[in-house]
């Protein structure tokens, strides 16, 4: 076994193709092993091992500067970067990141998850280096999805003017990009980074005048050439005109080829594409046949790569999915747009069923919030469907493009709240923060997966943008609604009524941790109001004014940042209309970033509990010395 | 004259090419003469009045739809739109929006401000025809350096593959893209949008079959423009092989030749992109001179395109300027990051002096923000200037790729608060609520100009991310100090100590109306302590107890969005450490859009004054109450 003996790059730099090969084989092996046990990103990790042998062979990490694109298809390099011992803790609560972490390994360049930024942080890495007068390689490697979000074109853009050393190994693992890339010789390399090359395009040019003007056929064929070779050399959008040496396409499951690909790019000036080709869940069958080349996959059994168990409860997601698929049929101005998500936020029946109603753009938060606007000015009605976390990518389209035009786009936020094993990156902790502050939006939250269904049939009800959050995961297993229901806008719901001058006011899956503490609250004898709050966006100002007149305390619970989230607009309420005096506690995510683990873990770990929404009822109800 | 009977696109119908001619010169003297008097977007709109007028003969607006990016080039559509009896009132306030507008005509098709936006809404309304089986054409107007903007490229990537109708006009105006692009002929235009370019491409496979492999020189020469021509056909960056019909080079000052191209472009099944070359600042010699073609002018005597008034006291922008070469004079690391605002930045100075240290990335802030991320990490001390209403671009990149690594950048948001005669898409409302949840940032605002010189060297001797927002404009004409210095991090600054248990906090230049407030109110016996407050974040968590115990009544007072903004802060703090009673009452910007006009109109309107400063520390104040 050669895997054992490998703890460091440096342990395979005397390996040779055969032995990196035989290398390569043993670490599928211990993916498939581990994965299967643990979940994690497989397809991505598979399909690039090969890749990570040779960079690590090449390359001299950490010297020289290995950037991972988006993260999850990083595994490969934890393992040859001293990590796979850790790989039974991958993705839980103190254990081994799913992403690269600079804390975790000198051999981490750039934390990530969100797509499309290796190349930025990579020009930051070439630039720093030019200013400090130093001498190392630092290489992106970004896949063909990410290629798409438009940070990667302006990165693109940036270096390819400056024109310093710089190596972008683009990943193409035909999932996105157009399938007659693959058919791309390998020999077209070679011609296209050899000495001659660099010559290339003053000898096209020097041939295209010898090319004679003739009166014939192939004449007129040339002719045609001339024109259009002319045309294709309009400085633009080629990698080559972006400032760019490309090279590729190359087999990416090639050791051998891509030893030789990367030592030529090593060996070039200037900013390199290397254009490699390799095919997502490689070496695993269940992977490479299924929908998404097993992107992401559960714990599985690893004969027939069928999860070890099956959720009972629908998640929030394909109660989405569902709902969009009746709010369809009812409504022929309903579309959806996603970017680059129709699996994970629960639409491929929705798209099955409407494929002229359904866009999914792919890695394009900004353009799929400003399509949403251009479709809403016309008459349409839009639900993007988007994560929190990365609607943050959109968060200047939905102020400049949906909110101050004030269109009547609903915004499906998926994943909002703590999604768990993902970590920092991709928690939905901020958006109720950066969301309220904008005029015109409505923005809620569904108790359970029933009342999701409601609100977003109310959402597409209002003639102005909307945002509905939900969390991640399954729902609460409560029954569905056949028939869907307009909430009023602005009203929350009183769960229970309480005797005890004190009030929780929840916020979404909150809600039930609510009811459990008022469970406990009340052997106790204290009867806290409960109060499903629904809206942070319009708030419930009656419900509010009434509880100031009654001298009501308040806690708030709710998961997000307490920074400008619902307690805050709360307070914000009281102090705007000069009512003073109300005493509140906010229960809510704190000022830090939160890591991975799982999401029941996090909540206990920040304080979002029973037993502290408990505490501070406690500490707010009795009031003795009101009466005192 | 032409012009005076020109009230709707209707009116230039008949007109033949000569007419067109000459109401194009007549726009300009228009143009040139309203500018002067009431300041404006020169340069753009001097280059797009014959593209202007060819457009708007050739498409039926509103039933075909004319989407303009960024926006402040459709000063010409507004003179064919029946609003050039309006332009005395241009961005002033209730008069006339820089800007196009929905709610101004029914021609304005889609309201803009910030860059890039245009393709992707373009995309909506042409998906929404599609969808309702309508007919009408749907053009975009972009200019060069608005393509550098990432989110036109995720436009493009959806509507190639689409491939539904669309035309998007390139204004190439030689500021950004490569000046060689100028020298394409107008001929290859024709070529390539006859019946014959259809199949050009079929052909071309073709004939490079029947090219012979010789051994000859001229036969290798011709291999190799086989092979380049391959790569040149690679999908990818191409606009060919994003899907589009290419169309250009372009005279745009050629009215019969864009006439021609609108004509062909019209009649072309699927994508079209219409490459148009225009020159900036056309016809007014003072602007195409100029450093940015006159891109935008502040009123000026016409004979010499001089302002007519030169400002006394030094902008804020300018004292950045001039601190960022102080500071790299002084740390070596330190380096400066702009997307594409140099001027408007105040870092024209900076760029000349350290020019291997300064970076215009283009319209590109996500990549901007990503690149100080990287350079951060290879330890360089990276200072992006921004204006705060274009860092909502880049919000994703500080969370994800600045605050998560807690990196050491600095972020200089210029135009945080209100900038007046730009509007709802410029104003610098939202950025304290967007930027206050992210942990590991400090956040902060000085009261004057001198304030702001030593801020910047505060943040710049920090290990983490900062930010310092300042606004559009003059400084309070402050003697500057010759030594910077560093103040303590969420320290505060008491400029009054007052005795009425009564203090007003105030941000930034608010500190400026606080004191006046205080004057009016003095007058009358009410001395109330004045603080600078210096930091959102972290807050001056010991003024604020020690104002709590000493039972104070506060008034908080910002040029921000008060939903999120600082006193919501403040009104978080208490709460979340259990301290109740402290009346709060926080002034800031109420939940709408602001529209355009000066900042005082603006200010006045939203009720941001020293009156309602003075009316609110009277009602706190004097508490006679107590004492009953």
């Amino acid at each position: 076994m050669r895997l054992e003996n490998v703890n460091s790059p440096a342990d395979i730099k005397n390996f040779n193709v055969k032995q990196l090969d035989e290398l390569a084989e043993e670490i599928r092996q211990f993916l498939i092993e581990n994965l299967s046990v643990t979940g994690g990103h497989f397809g991505a990790n598979l399909g690039v091992v090969e890749l990570t042998l040779a960079l690590h062979k090449v390359f001299n990490s950490p010297h020289d500067k290995l950037i991972w694109d988006v993260g999850h298809q990083a595994y490969v390099h934890k393992i040859l970067t001293g990590r796979k011992s850790m790989f039974p803790t991958l993705r839980k609560f103190k254990g081994l990141s799913g992403f690269p972490k600079r804390s975790e390994s000198e051999h981490d360049m750039f934390d990530v998850g969100h797509s499309s930024t290796s190349i930025s942080a990579a020009v930051g890495y070439a630039l720093a280096r030019d200013l400090k007068k130093e001498k190392n390689h630092v290489v992106a490697v970004i896949g063909d999805g990410a290629m798409t979000g438009g940070m990667a074109f302006e990165a693109m853009n940036h270096v390819g003017h400056i024109g310093t050393d710089l190596i972008v190994v683009l990943n193409d693992n035909e999932m996105s990009i157009d399938p007659n890339v693959g058919a791309m010789s390998n020999y077209l390399a070679k011609i296209r980074t050899d000495s001659h090359y660099k010559n290339a395009k003053a000898e096209i040019q020097h041939v295209l005048q010898k090319i004679p003007t003739l009166g014939n056929k192939v004449a007129k064929g040339l002719e045609r050439i001339k024109d259009s070779l002319k045309y294709l050399m309009v400085p633009g959008m080629l990698f080559e005109e972006f400032g760019f040496t490309y090279m590729g396409p190359i087999d990416g499951h090639n050791i051998s080829l891509l030893l030789e690909a990367m030592e030529q790019a090593k060996s070039t000036k200037g900013p390199v594409l290397v254009h490699v080709v390799t095919t997502k869940g490689k070496g695993y069958a269940a992977a490479e046949s299924s929908y998404d080349s097993g992107h992401f996959l559960n714990p599985v059994k690893i004969e027939t790569g069928t999860p070890k168990s099956v959720p009972p409860i629908p998640t929030y997601s394909s109660v989405f999915g569902n709902t969009m698929i009746k709010l369809a049929e009812q409504d022929e101005r309903i579309v959806a747009i996603t970017p680059a998500m129709p699996s994970g936020s629960g639409l491929l029946k929705y798209a099955e069923k409407f494929p002229n109603r359904f866009f999914d753009v792919g890695i394009a938060e900004q353009h799929a919030a400003t399509l949403a606007a251009g479709l809403a000015c016309d008459g349409i009605r839009p639900v993007l469907s988007i994560y929190s976390t990365f609607m943050q990518r959109a968060y200047d389209q939905i102020i400049h493009d949906i909110c101050i035009q004030n269109l009547p786009v609903t915004i499906a936020i998926d994943r909002a709240g703590l999604v768990g094993p993902d970590g920092e990156t991709h928690q939905g902790a901020f958006d109720i923060s950066f969301l309220r502050a904008i005029p015109n939006l409505t923005l809620m939250m569904p108790k359970d997966e029933n009342e999701l269904q409601h609100m977003l049939y109310t959402a597409l009800q209002q003639n102005s943008p909307t945002a509905v959050r939900y969390p991640r995961g399954e729902g609460r297993g409560v029954p569905m609604d056949e028939q869907l229901r307009e909430i009023p806008i602005g009203k929350s719901e009183i769960l229970r009524e309480g005797t005890s001058q004190v009030a929780i006011l929840a916020l979404g899956p909150m809600v039930q941790l609510a009811e459990k503490a008022a469970d406990v609250l009340e052997q106790e004898g204290i009867f806290p109001m409960v109060v499903n709050m629904r809206f942070v966006k319009p708030l419930d100002h009656e419900l509010l004014m009434d509880l100031a007149m009654r001298g009501y305390r308040l806690i708030t619970v709710e998961e997000a940042a307490t920074a400008g989230g619902m307690g805050s607009a709360i307070l914000e309420f009281y102090a705007g209309n000069m009512i003073s005096g109300v005493e509140l506690f906010p229960i809510g995510l704190p000022d830090r970033f939160i890591e991975h683990g799982s999401v029941k873990e996090l909540l206990e770990s920040v304080g979002i509990t029973v037993e502290r929404i408990v505490e501070h009822t406690k500490r707010l109800a009795p009031k003795k010395r009101q009466h005192a």
